[in-house]
């Protein structure tokens, strides 16, 4: 799980707008977005442990098997988390509670380069 | 799990906004929308499959069963998933990356009508 | 799980605001947001329980212990469900579907004081 926040709130002061809705939205089905406590590092090893076992990767239910065994887990993974976060822009700042952090959420096991897109509509 | 990205791509360019926010909402308790891959119709199959499994259908603990045994786990399924999906639109196009779909998870086994709000906002 | 959606109906409407999207954001990472039926209180119930069953207090895996052994399966729990929802108001109200209602989820034992932040765009 790879934390954003920073990236994304200078951006949104870049664009120097102060009250609007800004969409943070992952271009992928094996990757998703998650919103999660910033504080203890712990929690985003803990919640990453949990998804591997509530979405095994050897399931020999799965029918998607041509692109890899870590595939179809990582697409299960995202229906269960988020492909946009929408979050209020006030005065100039994400409206984010203070424990909040945006991260990233990789479910394949090879690195891929992956897109995200912001967008803030004033 | 019904596939519809080619009707909401229809829809939007019928609008001819350029730059906005689009919202699908689907006005339901037991069906939902997820973004999924397209390319591999596998993939949702696996899916439906998963959570089949994870909220099974006959669970002596729901005490909500006047709707029939199948409607206590289509609204688990449904809070798992989304009611609303934010894609950004983007020079008149939904900024999806190459292999999202959008689908609408009906999770009730008998078929109902659905409604889906779409909300373009520029 | 506690019902707000009157709240919400209230706010929109002293708006005044007729057509826009609204955004129901919490600012926590152990409550978050779901949509669920509001016409029998016993799914809410069953929900609850679903995610006692789902993400259990015990588990001697987790890491993140330092804040109460319920903080680790709040942080799960939210991460399942929803930090925003994205509803379109039209003609001046939500666009719910009949059943829709709008719950703050409390994941942790202890009742807390909790923000949620309203946010209308037009």
């Amino acid at each position: 799980m790879y934390p954003f926040t920073r990236d994304v709130a200078k951006w949104v002061v870049s664009t120097g707008v102060r009250d609007g809705l800004l969409t943070v939205f992952v271009q992928h089905t094996s990757a998703s977005l998650v919103m999660q406590e910033n504080a203890d590092p712990d929690v985003v090893l803990d919640l990453a442990d949990f998804f591997e076992r509530l979405v095994p990767e050897n399931d020999a239910r799965y029918r998607h098997t041509t692109e890899g065994s870590d595939d179809m887990p990582a697409h299960i993974r995202s229906a269960l988390t988020q492909t946009s976060l929408s979050i209020p822009v006030i005065e100039g700042r994400m409206a984010l509670g203070t424990w909040q952090g945006i991260y990233l959420f990789e479910h394949r096991a090879e690195p891929y380069r992956r897109s995200v897109v912001l967008h803030l509509l004033a």
